[in-house]
């Protein structure tokens, strides 16, 4: 993975998209195959590389974040809210690949989708997405390996602890509206695959390296979405402006950014983050297709505040946190101030944003002098119950143990 | 006003703040009556007359936002997204008063508020405030001159046309609670007053300048709340941080902006924006008491795409904008595409954030070439539908004509 993280040496090589925004008249210049600028602008490969080495993408808060790697970037517990939304400023962070040049959002209504396995194969740019329809979804984003750090085993990857994860509104039109202007989904379709626009670094086989992944078809059409917007403004670059598949209640990984390429399939995408990435599997084992992809989340719930970074007073404070159904609705959120052993209800607060989006929970509770483990346990619209324990499993995905994301707080 | 917009040769004189602050050691350093400074940094002066100067407050997108003057800024109409909120980039901005030194949210939980009309009057800080209760509620900021630009009479202040509005969410504690803590309301009260801790030009009679509003009581206890979150991280400081009053469904000018005193009280306050300000009265005639204040909001829509600032192509588009019950939520919204003559439903997309709250409509239309009028028309939860006209008015405030915000499309 190394040469995939530092993002040095990595040249912009997706033809196509320069083409078309040189095609789109929108005054860019381009300088041979590789590069292309505004007049009087830096070269490419000086911006990009510029980019790249910014510890945090523009406009991020260093305060609420917490750096893991070049690419990756923590919301701290305390840093979350209770809005229900997660501002620009505060999301976390999680690219496979190096983010890309902004060239990609220079022009953002020129973006081109190449649309195959429909009646009608075509391309249609973000201009003509925006003509179809507009849905606007809120929608937990989480990282298929947030909660990893709790895991006993030595895992790889990113040592998430609770913030891989935010809620944010998008806007964007349907999958199914894209496949109905387009004459419908071919026959013997199974999946919706997107691929991600993102420049590939030379000398690595595409599939290993290409975010590429396939949802069912019956997801892509029920409630999939093309989004451009963002919590009210443009789908910022570092989360896959100008265009993002959102697969609401899915993981992350699946939510994919910078989609060049929108394809309804009969198989599964052979790129490595699907056919062997992102599975779950038993510790010591390889990935492989037979094995569980990272779809759907489930229910789960952490508390924010207080996030046990300091002592607190003894007396009243509030205790908030954050729960999701994943694929359903909380119905209900249970709060233990004793490690567990006696649990209250917990009440919701704030606007219902949806099924697919978290809910807050507070409740103002009375904490004597002493060290007080606090922990959440929601409950989600069908019944089902935040487990106490994690599913072991090698790569440290879908953690939503009660007892893991518990707090423990010291009182003076 | 010209004392009042320029900011420059303003004092800070809130000799109570910054004796707070010191007092909660947060290491700020005294210089004297008027001043104070972290070691090393520039004086107050220089940075308070220097934020002053700047045009575009830290972090709002100039590309989004019209300036009226030094202190007010509209969001383009086309700058709306449909996300439900608006983000702090592309929200509008009108102080009445210069925007305070950043000293006032450099620690916010040490921020104060005295509490008056109470059994147990005293003063509490945000961290107690934060230990008391939290709700969460998006709400319609409006000012009330939004859509002033459309009367036809010569009117003064910020010519809006249709952003100066927004929808946010915020967090932050009932005033009820506040009442109840401290051993409840006295006697005799029939408002709830707050007032705005800016500090106050000097040679300028207090009453004459201060931001300070009352509302109804019952309203008071019902719904108001002190924020200290907006959209999911703390309030900035040009909206009002570390501290606002929200009435939910009343005009801008109520939700009170750095509040360092909350009464309850018998009577109205005698600030000029109270006792003769924001009153919806006759063109020509003079502000008075017995005149209705710029309390509650009522029904509104507007369309935002298209805005009618290009030309579109023929064919088929989405047409979108935002709706608004003020007190009271949105039942149903209606389109016209021929200046108001016929009218389709538009439906309502996106999270329903709550009665106070707006919501988009969107629905594709097929314009012909030509020039089209679009227009909206809403209706609240009880019925009240958007007049065609406004209410004539000498200051311009409260403009809820559908035909004046009606837009006119090129289409070629």
């Amino acid at each position: 993975m190394g040469l995939l993280t530092g993002g040095r040496g990595v040249r912009v090589t997706r033809r196509s998209f320069l083409k078309r925004l040189g095609g789109a008249g929108s005054g860019l210049v381009l300088l041979g195959a590789g590069g292309r600028t505004w007049p009087g602008e830096p070269t490419p490969s000086d911006t990009f590389q510029a980019a790249q080495e910014t510890s945090f993408p523009p406009g991020k808060d260093p305060n609420s974040l917490i750096q893991h790697s070049a690419l990756t970037f923590e919301t701290r517990r305390e840093a979350f809210g209770t809005s229900g939304i997660v501002p620009y400023e505060r999301l976390f962070v999680r690219n496979n690949l190096p983010t890309p040049d902004p060239v990609f959002v220079a022009d953002r209504d020129a973006w081109t989708l190449d649309v195959e396995g429909v009646a009608r194969p075509g391309v249609l740019t973000i201009a003509e997405l925006k003509a179809l329809d507009v849905v606007t979804v809120a929608t937990v984003l989480q990282c298929s390996g947030n909660g990893r750090a709790f895991f006993p085993h030595e895992t790889s990857g990113s040592q998430w602890g609770v913030g891989a994860a935010g809620c944010v509104i998008w806007s964007g039109v349907p999958v199914r509206a894209v496949a109905e202007a387009l004459g419908g989904v071919s026959d013997g379709v199974r999946f919706v695959t997107a691929t991600g626009g993102e420049p590939l670094p030379d000398g690595i086989a595409r599939d290993d390296v290409v975010v590429e992944r396939s949802i069912p078809l019956e997801k892509g059409l029920e409630d999939a979405f093309l989004a451009w917007e963002m919590n009210g403004g443009p789908l910022p670059l570092v989360h896959g402006g100008p265009l993002r598949l959102v697969a609401p209640g899915y993981f992350g990984i699946n939510q994919v950014k910078y989609v060049s390429r929108l394809a309804f399939t009969s198989t599964e995408s052979s790129a490595g983050v699907m056919r062997t990435g992102y599975r779950v599997r038993p510790i010591g084992e390889s990935g492989d297709p037979s094995q569980p992809s990272m779809w759907e989340m489930s229910v789960k719930s952490w508390i924010n505040h207080p996030s046990g970074d300091r002592p607190r007073q003894a007396g009243q404070l509030v205790v908030d946190g954050v729960a999701l159904g994943g694929m359903r609705g909380v119905r209900r959120v249970e709060l233990s101030v004793d490690g567990g052993r006696s649990w209250q209800n917990a009440p919701l607060i704030g606007p219902d944003l949806g099924s697919y989006a978290w809910r807050h929970f507070a409740v103002p509770v009375t904490l004597e002098r002493g060290t007080h483990t606090l922990a959440s346990r929601a409950v989600d619209d069908a019944g089902n119950v935040q487990p106490a324990d994690r599913m072991e499993n090698h790569r440290g995905y879908a953690n939503t143990s009660w007892r893991d994301h518990a707090v423990t707080v010291s009182v003076v």
